[in-house]
């Protein structure tokens, strides 16, 4: 099971998100705290916008717990929109090129979960993504080819559509195989500008999905923790598990449900996978 | 340009092939004999044939000339069909998943050269792959493209005639796409028995290959050399460039030609690619 | 924690020991059974005699369970005597040279525990080592330290006494700086015919360490494995933890012990830190 | 031989100086200017000072110009004062913790030469580390005991009068050794303020060391590198081998002397070694 963050609002640096918090990435990475997990040490990926056009990607096969370059640049680099993914193999190869947040422009993707069987639907599906992108797919994991499906089916105009689109493609295909949950899904994605995080699987039994409420509550429930000083009303956390133990701070993601974090009024709204015509 | 050697014949450890000779493999990948050529220190492989049905495979992305870890096993393991390859990559990424030699069951393959502009045709030569072998495919290059287009195209039955056939695709998907040259290749493959190599190009200027006569003559011509005391008459090394300067010692295999290393007498006859009827 | 495993015996196949058994070493280091523990992916090596004068080693700083290269030399070399180690780092950098085993000439050294406060006492350890040996030092643990020490101290021409001196001379130094409990430590140590196996800590609570009694009860214990079936009765293995789950199949090393599996009769007997005089 | 850039004025890319000039630090590790010499392939470092105490480092063991990651944080990270190192090893492993720039506190550190037989004379130079920095030298190389030396013996207070100290030091170890030239360097070292560039060499034939001498003529020498505009006109750049091609924008810094670039005038000085008392 992999997990990952996503974080929205006033600059800071990234060792602030990913090494600091009580529970931070890097500490569930090494110490699941769910008993019954297995240690997510298949290399990570963190991306975020800053200097530039398209976002900044840094990524790594060797444990992130164990990466100096990752400590060195997390106090080095601060950024007010960042993604940080912690991957456990579903059986494609450790590279970096299956590391998470995947990129295509100015647009970040990160996947927990996984397309069931996707060894037997890999080609049905590749062949579903626009020929003109079927090149710039790098890596061999489920979670690429979802986002270049995405990709194809209108992200960078509709990203919620779209990610139905490929959602109820991926069904569809996985349907017609006899693979009975074709689809476990969180996601987050970004523009640089909006972020969307999605809650979805096929069975109705989806990966967790995390968000935080208001930084004025945030900031009684970790008055130690320095980042959350000085950080602006707007600012959220997107996370697949709680950084923190205390009551109150996090929000559950419903069940087929994705959230949009905006400037302004952030919103929270039913996901609903539209199979192909 | 990438750098390959074949070898066949008497078992012999790994470092007399890799590293003992003059001007070995990791030797030209250090220093490339001639000037105009770049380093080749994007990742190497070696595979040979010894305990178990399949060969054994190692792959890296260090420079061939640092890894210890090569060289520890270059003392260790011993056999009598070694396939050995340093990549300079055309583009693709530097994964252990892009280093050749690749595998499929009892086979082994390597390519130095490129089908060119792949990245214009790849996914019109990945959709004549057949649809039980592509989610095998586990890297990005066009070098693997090419293995698995073989496969469909017979190489388990029929190795020149897969070859001439998937050579002959990849030629016809070129040509429609305005390609002028298609492709550049030398190839090796092997079941394990035999061992067969190609030389050709769409422009009729194919990067060299050589094969080595007879292991009486090699002897004679480095009388230094351990490992070429005690092996048999039938041993052989094909190589994209010479290993040694004594003249004498190598043949150039001809353009649009390949090469059968098997029991008993070897054979070298045309090379012709099938375009699709 | 670290984990290790020593294997001497009927020449097999390392995937045997490492792959296969219930509980294998790869296994353990991806699933702690004790729940207490943090998770073994700062790196392994595995040693072995075979080929040549040396043993051979290779080391990796990716997780054991993600590392296809050990994977497939495991299934393709074959020893009567194999060191393993997974490292679970207590502050040294994740690097090659700090994997375990370590060798000089043909000796392999592996250690599970720590030299306290290594920092604080490393210099005056470092000076102890024989000065034509000091250079020699390729990594920054107290593991290789310990091993130049016990170099320093006869490992060659007696190893329990040299140990002993070894983990005297710690202790002195230790001591002198106010360090309660200067040293843990299971150690593995062979010179490719015998193989010593210790277990003490200045504290008497040492991490465990564990020996297979005789292969016709292992046989017994083990009726499904493969391995065992064709093992000579000198066969043995001493592992940090138990590799299955029957009982009466391992034996715990006493603490302030060690063992010596050799040619006809093993031994077990008192260890005893000699201080420097 | 290594290769060496070490950059201070008006802040930047990194891939400014990494990528874009002409003959570029990267481009010089792939294709090395002069014939004669090896690639330099075996790691490399950035340090630059920015966010935070103490500047940030990157290292990778990994061909620099293959490096994705360098590539990423090469157009996102902004600095003012910046080295990069590409390492070619004289022996010592290729590991994280052997390459440049070395870091102690506020200080960077690089090197491009070496100390001769630096195995021989190791232990007696390690012993001359003041023992409270002892245990901090990570890595195995000289250019790393070189820097522990140079702390030693105060290069906190005074940087000229330490490396002097130091290579006094070295060259009277080896000297003692039979070591006719005991050292070859060009050195830069700063504490985020001002930069020292240092070129010595025992035998009086050292490696190469260039500085640039005003921005306005460089500004004219490269019209088309959008780096050079709106720089200030203390920028400085010094560099192992110049990065451009046009007659008159470099400067040899002369045998037996170091540099020290500064606010206000720089300064160009004699070096003379001072052997211990």
């Amino acid at each position: 099971m992999c997990r990952w963050l996503a974080y929205s609002g006033t600059p800071v640096l990234l060792e602030e998100l990913l090494y600091k918090p009580a529970h931070s990435l890097i500490d569930q990475s090494l110490h699941s705290r769910l008993g019954a997990e297995t240690t997510n040490g298949d290399g990570f990926g963190v991306g975020w916008y800053g200097e530039g056009d398209e976002p900044g990607v840094f990524k790594s096969i060797e444990p992130a717990w164990n990466d100096r370059n990752l400590r060195e640049l997390s106090g080095h680099i601060r950024s007010g929109l960042v993604f940080a993914h912690i991957r456990a193999s579903s059986g494609t190869p450790i590279q970096q090129t299956n590391c998470h947040p995947f990129r295509h422009g100015r647009w970040l993707w990160m996947h927990n979960g996984a397309i069931a069987r996707f060894h037997d639907v890999k080609r049905e599906l590749m062949l579903a993504v626009d020929p003109s992108l079927y090149s710039n797919v790098e890596g061999s994991t489920d979670s690429e080819a979802f986002f270049f499906l995405a990709l194809t089916l209108g992200l960078e105009d509709d990203p919620p559509g779209a990610v139905e689109r490929a959602v109820g493609l991926i069904e569809d295909v996985g349907l017609r195989k006899g693979i009975e949950h074709p689809i476990q899904m969180t996601v987050a994605t970004s523009d640089g500008e909006n972020l969307w995080g999605f809650r979805y699987s096929s069975e109705g039994k989806s990966r967790s999905l995390f968000y935080s409420t208001r930084v004025d509550t945030l900031r009684e429930q970790y008055p130690d923790n320095p980042v959350l000083h000085g950080l602006s009303d707007e600012t959220r956390l997107v996370v697949s598990e709680p950084l923190g133990d205390l009551a109150g701070a996090w929000n559950e993601v419903p069940e087929s449900s994705y959230g949009l974090i905006q400037k302004g009024q952030d919103e929270l709204r039913p996901f609903k996978p539209r199979p192909p015509a």
